[in-house]
């Protein structure tokens, strides 16, 4: 059954990839126009989803992300005319050039063909999702969390009807519609019709893919981040920066984890730090050397260096030079966002070099690593891996190419 | 032990990632040195393996795909130096431009850190391989075949030397000198160490790969490759492009195996074609239509249209149109080489458009599909999916990138 349905999603994507600009654009301007003549029946699915959340006892925290309400739903019909708005990547062709053999050979963007995305919550991450897909040529296949099932169905029949009324194929956007974990590792093994695994969740999430299947899976989306704070450093500049990166959001991945912090330094910039942080409500935890420098610090237990915090805690270890503190990095960062505040030109190009995490940031916040932050416009997701994408995906993640090698009755020799 | 072997390359892949064009170019200058000067012991080397490979019963051709001899260790020296004159893909800086958020962002070409590469008998991919692998900053694990293992630990232990004596971390090039089986998928699951695998082997190993491995596999090299007649195909050209590409090396993977022919011609092209064919020694299956036309083409079975030949075989089916081809490249080939023969512009474009394979032909051989006649230089593998790396991969496809922001104490807000 998973697999018919992929079959029509492959079907789909065959159309889509050689779909015009204007064609794409007319469908997702179909799809707006259907989210808003049709939001009454949206907010009433999204509102089943709320009860029987509520009934299943889930957390406030967890019913406000699932929530849509009507400035919600006009947040997302922004984001896709901004999305019509970008140019789009297909069909571009470069290095092209007539080779010593006589070959012209180019090579050209096109889609992948059928992306898989498996995410948690958010209903809005449906639309940008297949929107994204659709701006690019792709068919894709959405697997949802059980809790927005009901929202989830509705906007994949509003995309549908949009696909249809503008003449395309309805079955570009498939939704795994039975919550079943059992269809994930279905899905893991249909690399006959998917091109793509987006895993957009947590640890296990990853993991399960990872080990699971036999599609390229582009992880991601989880950060262990780190700053480092070098002896040059400008201590005001580096505690706005800190703060920023811990405070201003904390419960995303580009928010900042673990504070390095050169020796020579510790004594005069921590207890300034911490008074601020503290002052912000941060929790912080660290190194035995920093809690003789600042007693509201508590000291660091086994795992702490290795835990995305999610929430206003902060781990805090000093180290004795840049080498240790990107050693540090290198053992426990999950190459997500890394940054280093200094004055100093030499240690900033060291520890850019030596730091081999998707974003490595100078003198400036963690909170960057972002698809719009980034002028990417949207975002499909953050990948900490180093093959095809690295750190914020925008439209180009959803592409690969061909060449194209052209010749008159062009034979080898 | 395996795990420790990957943690050396892992901690040797930091050092390499931070050495300059000229260290690089020194490493594999020393290499070319040695390899010269112990010209001897690695034919010794090499001997040890022919002689355990005619004990065993290997076939001639088998055979002669391990041997080394004085002529091919100096192609190999060769490769070499071309290899040092090419420009150094890492460092590049690209895309960089202030944000309005006052993000000064770029990327810059990195590598990607340790890669592992399983294949199978000729000794020259080891040296291939490792220097591929060095010049763009990598480290690299190698397994090769049970058959080579002495020339291998002999070509190993000179690229050690050669690291060592230009003051590089010997522990860059590993190799698994082990034959057992099971070391392999024990380096399938080390995704903590090796950044990519690349399985340069049959359709077993690149599913044993694909479905063990955590860590990202780049499959490839295998090529069912179809040429289209079109009904306007220039009939003279089209003869010489296609017994090029079956005949002037079948034994490898963007040889051509099916040829698709439009109904219109099919009476007045195929005779021409069969008795060219036939005379250089190729034996045709074909559907019943074709079968009916031209007695020397016998009736293909059931697989044979999902066969990559790898000898002077060719399958061959009269299609209705221009889409019913595409629609048989989409289920039987490999996305490896397909291409049109054809004097109309616009089935040429069609064609290109609706056919997405790796490399996409108008009037060419499908043989060009490789590394050097694409003017990459050298090839690691000819990729066959679509992340990362389509078609011939050259070094581009061993690096990845980093995003780089700076600010002065910027944060977001």
């Amino acid at each position: 059954m998973l697999e018919d349905l992929a079959k029509r999603a492959k079907n789909a994507s065959y159309q889509l990839s050689v779909a015009t600009t204007a064609e794409k654009n007319n469908a997702l301007e179909a799809i707006r126009r259907l989210l808003i003549e049709q939001e009454p029946d949206i907010l009433a699915a999204n509102q089943r989803d709320i009860t029987e959340g509520r009934q299943q006892g889930l957390s406030d925290a967890l019913i406000d992300r699932l929530l849509l309400t009507p400035d919600r739903l006009a947040g997302i019909c922004q984001d896709i005319e901004r999305l019509v708005a970008m140019s789009d990547p297909i069909g571009e062709e470069y290095q092209g050039r007539q080779l010593e053999n006589g070959l012209f050979l180019k090579k050209r963007t096109v889609p992948l063909g059928v992306i898989g995305v498996i995410y948690e919550a958010r209903p809005n991450v449906t639309i940008d999702i297949a929107c994204l897909a659709l701006k690019t040529g792709n068919a894709a296949i959405l697997r949802g969390g059980k809790e927005t099932i009901h929202s989830n169905k509705k906007l994949v029949a509003i995309i549908a009807e949009a696909l249809q009324s503008v003449g395309m194929n309805p079955e570009a956007v498939q939704l795994i519609g039975d919550p079943d974990r059992a269809y994930i590792y279905q899905l893991l093994k249909l690399d006959k019709y998917v091109d793509m695994i987006i895993p957009r969740g947590g640890q296990t999430l990853q993991q399960v893919c990872v080990e699971n299947s036999t599609i390229p899976v582009i992880t991601g989306g989880i950060g262990i981040c780190h700053l480092y704070v070098d002896e040059s450093a400008d201590f005001d500049k580096a505690i706005a920066v800190i703060s920023n990166a811990k405070v201003q959001r904390p419960s995303v991945c580009n928010a900042l984890d673990t504070l390095l912090i050169h020796q020579s330094i510790a004594a005069t910039f921590l207890p300034r730090l911490v008074s601020e942080l503290i002052q912000q409500g941060v929790t912080l935890k660290g190194c035995m050397q920093s809690t003789e420098i600042a007693s509201k610090i508590s000291l660091a237990g086994a795992d702490d260096f290795d835990t995305e915090w999610l929430s206003l805690t902060l781990g805090i270890k000093i180290v004795s030079e840049l080498q240790d503190a990107v050693e540090h990095i290198r053992l426990h960062s999950t190459a997500h966002s890394d940054g280093i505040l200094t004055q100093c030109l030499n240690a900033a190009e060291q520890f850019v070099a030596r730091v081999n995490s998707a974003a490595v940031y100078v003198n400036a916040s963690t909170r960057f690593t972002d698809g719009s932050q980034f002028g990417l416009g949207a975002e499909v997701a953050v990948s900490t891996q180093k093959l095809h994408a690295r750190g914020p995906m925008g439209l180009e993640a959803l592409t690969t190419y061909k060449w194209i090698g052209q010749g008159d009755g062009l034979i080898r020799n």
